[in-house]
């Protein structure tokens, strides 16, 4: 029987777990709604954005890039064609806010990461989806760099990828812990694997990432990410 | 004194190494062209896009997402706002295209692929850069992911990320090949590590790319793909 006290890697979700990430996304969604505003109420344009986003994520995947042409696209859509370029001007520069985001640490995440790595029990990793540069540089800005032995950015957080970070990390699944917001993208594929998850819950999510609740014994719930020094029996 | 007979790890760029890029690009690039001909010659939109690449490069980086967001970024621009929505969705289904390039490879690609492949003395690894997904889907399609050990993709290929590619790979810089198009992403970065590289010029180059001819006793100029396997001495 495995227990924490197994864990030699733990992976981070970046977006909503490390930093604030999906309510600069909903400021910019507003931002578009005014703009569009002539051309139908809020709540349409969202929706209608929210369908060209699904279209796209084939060809665009995730991140700050991918959401500015779909929200170019979509202002061209619901406007039938009649925006001015002026106003598309404002709606690219609307998205290109979202990648120059501080990435200002979320309350106790810095702290917490410095202790866990005091331990050094354990590899420290940022496991993210989402565009590589984007990611990246937003990484950089937070200041958190130091506290990480390796970032990986994927295009999508599956099965597959999880097996794969955790083959880079040359770890076993059930000595792997991977802590995020997302039980979609951070959790359920985490315990599909056999590793362990931790889920902290953030203030807004994403429609797309959006499942119901469930149980599981290889599966933590915290409200606080300082919560995680006393789940894993670090000094507070 | 280190020999060829020391590589343990080849890897090759993507675009106009494994498979034509540029001159679909250079295509887009005419279309925008041809679209904005009414606020200028196709050199001054030319030299104009180029210009607003370069500045959009630290938030952006390479890529085909990143090319239509300048392409539209530089159609609002050079018309000074006069350009209908509906042309600027022209432009950015131009941009589109460039998400769905099949990869084909180019001559003695699979075949010299293969032979490598069949020797067993190599570990063989895609190095591109660009955006993951557009880079991911790409390799799918050309069909020649199956060669592979491993595929990179980063945001930039400078030594830096050469050096992290050699420790991931488990290979010293000395045991270390480079095949590609670029000097300066593909040839330069690898050679000021330690490693070898193998310079395959490729008929078009983007003029971001461009640097001046060199000679290094650790690089080598074919014209042909295929050379790679009497370069290492592997059965043709």
């Amino acid at each position: 029987m495995n227990t924490l006290c197994d864990i030699k890697a733990v992976a981070f979700d970046a977006d909503d777990t490390l930093w604030d990430n999906e309510t600069y996304f909903l400021e910019v969604e507003r931002g578009m709604c005014d703009i569009l505003s002539p051309y139908g109420d809020a709540q349409t344009i969202s929706d209608s954005l929210f369908k060209v986003e699904m279209a796209n994520m084939e060809d665009y995947g995730y991140g700050a890039m991918a959401f500015t042409l779909s929200l170019v696209e979509n202002a061209i859509k619901v406007s039938h064609g009649a925006i001015p370029a002026s106003d598309i001007a404002k709606i690219m520069e609307l998205g290109r806010s979202l990648l120059r985001l501080e990435g200002t640490p979320l309350e106790g995440v810095e702290d917490t990461l410095r202790k866990l790595k005091a331990t050094g029990r354990y590899k420290l990793v940022v496991f993210t989806k989402g565009e590589l540069l984007t990611q990246e540089n937003k990484l950089k800005r937070s200041g958190l760099q130091k506290y990480f032995d390796d970032v990986v950015i994927v295009s999508d957080k599956r099965e597959q990828q999880y097996t794969s970070l955790c083959r880079q990390l040359g770890v076993e699944p059930e000595e792997f812990l991977m802590v995020g917001n997302s039980l979609k993208s951070d959790v359920l594929p985490a315990l599909n694997i056999g590793a362990w998850a931790v889920h902290i819950p953030y203030e807004v999510m994403w429609q797309h990432e959006v499942i119901d609740d469930f149980e599981h014994h290889r599966m933590f719930q915290l409200t606080q990410f300082a919560e995680l020094t006393s789940l894993l029996g670090v000094e507070k």
